[in-house]
């Protein structure tokens, strides 16, 4: 039965819009017809219709609502039910671990945040330790917050050509792990940004010597495992918990993400429990549609589906080597185990003239928008069916920055030491607040922390408080400054230089990071 | 300028998407471009044609997400960021605060669930004492635990005619304050799923007295207020935090909603704080364009946009009167300072040939859906828009359910104490567990309770023993019993006869209610 089904809950959704139901239900929109006919009764309908032409808000939302209304219903007999799935959803999620090689998948409708948030409260309880990578996504540093968990932080290895940060070295985890063998699971984030991971076996390894879970977020990975050419994925390296964004790199809706389990070290009922508490008790089902979607064609082209977008990239790399002088593709210097995403490039401007900020607002300007800007350099993103005409928009737009930066180039190449390149901040940042081979004492989180009254100082006399807010320059959303966490003089220097190069920070009291929120002594 | 905007952020996101945008950033779908050509170069799309033209689920995908699609962006120079707003999002959150008469608006993308539990983190530390009305929805619950919080339960009123809980007294309330003075907010659930509820008034007098907040879970009113024969609104009613569903009864796509604050017992930047942990770092912008779409169709209609529905409602009312001998429309009995939702009809089979669940069955087979079924009656949601069409189905359904049931009709009318009904459960639960009037004693909520083992038992036995789970039946999915909860015979009983007549029981160890877990002794 579940062989010959193609996307069940896509399927049964269409199946149920199709069937003309009248929705006496929520959503209000009952399925678009609020925007299809605006208008209560057929003479009111008739003598209003030329309002309707003027394009009113209705009309106007109809265009772009109207067909996927139709697919947003509710828990219905013939919708099934994302917290208690007994048919097209059990189908959907069966036929998601079946293609990901996983023993149990569940969709997830608040992105991977959502996952990672119920993965760290089904591992800790209150006070238990975890071994957490510390350059994560803040969602990891959140659920440790809601979990209360104690987290012992473990500094990654530092790329030596650009100074991004990746996943810390095996031997430090297995370290991290003897001197706490009291750790419930092991969190990393694999892979990063910008596509570069490594090869997860043995980690997994580590942690199942110790019997406890590793888990993974592979938010940036859902794509994994696909292609000869592209890195496998941590399920099939033998990770216990692995949460992936289908929005990322697959076809789902934004928000659409996936948890995947196996074997035993996590505790399903848990999972399952804190799933319930963290999700919408009314889930989106265009967004649950849209995993069964992208899982479907998954299946149905196999690898033929990421062909296009890594000729592509290919292609853009070839193009930008041939035709620009300036403008240059970031190269990774080659670690151990190191796995790269081709479908991920940085593009900076070797000669220095624009930053990473200035040179995506170039591009934008030319109608190309970029996954994200560091100080350094921008990152591309090539997602699903990328083009050739795709390739050629690109291309020309940066041969046409390159000409103009041609022009006032001082030939020189910049080293990784230049004074004014931020690059190598988060690195000295990881470096300065770890101790031994890259292992933090354990901290603290938890919601008491708030008890202590804070104060607002100017950010450049903050050294050596203790931070009472989260600093996370955005993009990536990877926290410089944890709440409780001591302020280094390194760590005030790389703030300071990310915001004077336009980085915003998400929620922080002081955008403009002048000052910084300290807990009182 | 604000003043001349219609729908900023949906604006915004159409003028993004007609610039043609090259997108080398998520989603993966590329505004959709992925499934409109799904193969990447000219020649291999010509010689591929045919597999297209056999609906591969590319082009069935696209039939139903490829409009919306090209507004599912991500946070960009031109489209904002939810949780640093500066631009559309931020003047699309003022228009709903100037709409909704609430000094700060705050679009939420994970439902009202969402809501709930950013509204609890943010006012209470853990051990400290809030003020809960009992029947509240589980998300309130799960805000509670996350917390840590402490809950004084206060029992509803209970409807004379029908046994449904409503809110508390205004009385009761008072009291809780009085004995409870370190509690740190109030929280109500208003109206309840069957569109019940009273003027929140006296119970923000109640509040403000004591210098606390009054918290409203107003998920099934985000149109109240907009209508002459709709109930006033919490805000209006002076209320300090506020959660409404705009997806339940606006036309918000599905998790659409919003939190609104009035005043300044809500600390806002703790607020913040909690939307950004509990929802996506990366937010829908379909979703919260559907939000701004939802606001402005409210402001150029005015009590316009309702007044089909509400006529039709009226007529539904009467055609069933009319034309039925044995399908009655609920009616309750009146309570000092209650407001009803017109747009809310229950619907009973008064000879109990038919339960709630069985009547819902039988509207389904004619393609008439409803909101919900308890096992006394069925919920009819009047959404947006209905019409006469809309009507005449749903009345001629009913009809000819009707005249079945006439045949077998035994004459009597059920009366409210009849033995095998189970409309007074909750009712009776509430008694049951609660103490002087109604105001049950402090219960810890919180993670920790997990570190007691909980033991299955068959669930007769189960009496004066401490739930180790979450019994909520489904919809409308407000707890019974809560974790840590001693188990009465009355619990007991309603769970039994709630299973019996086919509920769903979300999340519960054993969904056929024959067992349950409990901690042990």
């Amino acid at each position: 039965m579940i062989q010959k089904i193609r996307a069940p809950l896509f399927e049964a959704l269409i199946a149920h819009a199709q069937s003309k139901p009248a929705s006496f239900h929520v959503p209000g929109h009952r399925y678009g017809h609020s925007l299809a006919q605006p208008l209560w009764s057929e003479s009111d309908y008739n003598g209003r219709k030329e309002e309707l032409a003027a394009r009113s808000v209705e009309s106007l939302a109809a265009d772009w609502f109207l067909p996927l209304m139709q697919l947003d219903t509710t828990e219905l007999t013939a919708t099934d039910d994302l917290h208690h799935p007994e048919t097209s959803i059990l189908e959907a999620q069966q036929l998601a671990a079946r293609c990901y090689g996983s023993d149990e998948t569940f969709f997830l409708v608040g992105g991977s945040t959502s996952g990672n948030l119920a993965m760290l409260l089904s591992v800790c309880e209150p006070g238990e330790l975890m071994i957490v990578q510390r350059n994560v996504h803040k969602s990891v540093i959140n659920g440790l917050t809601l979990a209360g968990a104690k987290a012992v932080f473990v500094s990654p290895e530092i790329d030596e050509l650009t100074g991004i940060p990746t996943v810390p070295s095996v031997q430090n985890i297995e370290y991290a792990l003897e001197q706490y063998p009291e750790a419930k699971a092991v969190l990393l984030s694999n892979p990063n940004y910008y596509g570069m991971g490594v090869h997860l076996r043995a980690y997994a390894d580590a942690a199942h010597r110790k019997s406890v879970p590793l888990l993974v977020d592979e938010a940036h990975g859902a794509h994994y495992g696909f292609h000869p050419e592209l890195p496998s994925s941590a399920i099939q390296e033998g990770a216990d918990g692995v949460v992936q964004s289908a929005h990322k790199t697959l076809h789902a809706l934004t928000m659409g993400a996936w948890l995947h389990v196996k074997g035993s070290l996590l505790q399903r009922e848990r999972l399952k429990e804190a799933l319930a508490m963290i999700q919408s008790s009314s889930p989106s089902f265009p967004i649950m549609a849209s995993l069964d979607i992208s899982r479907a064609i998954v299946e149905e082209r196999g690898n033929k589906l990421f062909e296009a977008s890594i000729r592509s990239a290919e292609m853009f790399r070839q193009r930008i080597e041939q035709t620009c002088q300036v403008l240059r593709i970031v190269s990774f210097a080659p670690l151990p185990a190191m796995q790269i995403d081709p479908l991920r490039i940085c593009l900076t401007d070797r000669s220095g003239q624009l930053n990473g900020y200035q040179l995506q607002a170039e591009l934008e300007r030319k109608g190309c928008w970029v996954e994200m800007a560091d100080p350094r350099q921008v990152l591309l993103l090539f997602g699903l069916q990328v083009g050739e005409a795709d390739v050629d928009r690109l291309a020309a737009a940066c041969a046409d920055i390159d000409r103009l930066l041609s022009a006032n180039d001082d030939g020189i190449d910049l080293k990784a030491d230049r004074k004014d390149g931020s690059w190598r901040l988060n690195g000295q940042v990881q470096e300065h607040s770890d101790s031994y081979r890259g292992v933090s004492a354990p901290v603290q989180f938890g919601r008491e922390l708030r008890h202590l009254t804070y104060e607002t100082v100017p950010i450049e006399e903050a050294e050596q408080r203790l931070a009472a807010e989260m600093i996370t320059p955005y993009p990536p959303g990877i926290p410089l400054v944890y709440p409780g966490e001591p302020l280094t003089s390194h760590g005030i220097a790389a703030i300071q230089r990310l915001a004077q190069y336009g980085a915003k920070f998400q929620g922080a009291s002081d955008p403009s990071m002048n000052t910084i929120r300290v807990y009182k002594r």
